[in-house]
């Protein structure tokens, strides 16, 4: 609000809660109306949540996954299968994955991928914990779950050449339509990388 | 999230974040994961600016504004035109008109619209203290800028009915077509009012 119609607390409260991604400038107001309404039922209790998190958060030493213990839920879990290692850029995708519950396996994050352009070298992702785990494990097989961009793919290059003196299955999620697509509304790219994985 | 993978305390704050309007199941979670890495420049402030409105949020006594002083701080802006009273729904709706900034005149809202099907009646309304507000102030006009949806019209006509003895102008928001809104998007009905409200 350019005016000052309603007081700095609330206007600081839109303020911050338009920088969470999903909510602009206009719906941030709308959130701060309806939390403030919701007061008892809503803002008190995600206001604790918050403040749980802020003060429980961490990052795990194993794997770089966001969790409120160290190690996390994930690493702690002992039923996993210990000679799988899935390579994620982002805690994101950890989430994603274990949403597919395809796989028990465990996870490595990156925390980002190469990019040249923006200035992420190699030193810039975990690869040195993950070289670690991978020296000192009894992983047979990894996944490299990268976004299917060209940095994505060019960081899997990159991990694919630096593990490959260790005696391992190196893997790739396939490439090929999504499940509910249609091929009219597909680029070129996926309707090719399908027709040669063809099975 | 179905499994447990990461803490009570992070899915705790995504099943919150989730009701907020304008986040989704998916957007919450990304919501979540952007807060815990913007942990120092996000999730604290914004977890200090709710614990703010928590313990600073007031209803105003005259208009039933939401903001951190009682009386509101258009309430209390001794600028405005006293001489004109717009009456609204809810705290949303000054909002949007403070932005438009056309009228420094004071407000009051109802808290709502007459809906006889949902059971909200002319009581669940703030209706006797915009009465008493108008018999007691030196008001001239009065605009009743609810929402063009039936309830909204109705509660118009009930307000202008019960404010009928008074001395006063009882006016409207105008009907019409949107500023950059095109004829062939628009509806039937607001075709026909901006004809017949063309000047």
């Amino acid at each position: 609000m350019s005016k000052h119609i309603a007081g700095p607390e609330i206007e600081r409260l839109i303020q911050l809660l338009a920088r969470i991604p999903g909510l602009g400038p206009r719906s941030a107001r709308r959130a701060a109306l309806y939390l403030i309404k919701k007061r008892e039922t809503l803002l008190e209790p995600l206001n604790r949540a918050m403040q749980d998190a802020v003060e429980n958060i961490r990052v795990c030493s194993i794997c770089a996954n966001i969790d409120t213990s160290n190690p996390c839920t994930i690493c702690n879990d002992k039923h996993r299968d210990p000679s799988t290692l899935i390579v994620v850029e982002d805690v994101s995708d950890i989430w994603a994955l274990e949403r597919a519950s395809v796989m028990q396996a465990y996870y490595h994050v990156l925390g980002g991928r190469l990019s040249p352009l923006d200035g992420i070298g190699p030193d810039d992702l975990n690869l040195k914990t993950l070289r670690n785990r991978v020296t000192n494990g009894k992983m047979q097989e990894i996944i490299l779950a990268v976004n299917a961009t060209v940095e994505g793919q060019t960081t899997a290059y990159y991990i694919a050449d630096m593990l490959a003196s260790f005696n391992l299955k190196i893997t790739r999620l396939a490439h090929g339509i999504p499940i509910g697509g249609e091929l009219d509304y597909l680029d070129e790219g996926t309707l090719a990388a399908a027709l040669q994985a063809r099975a």
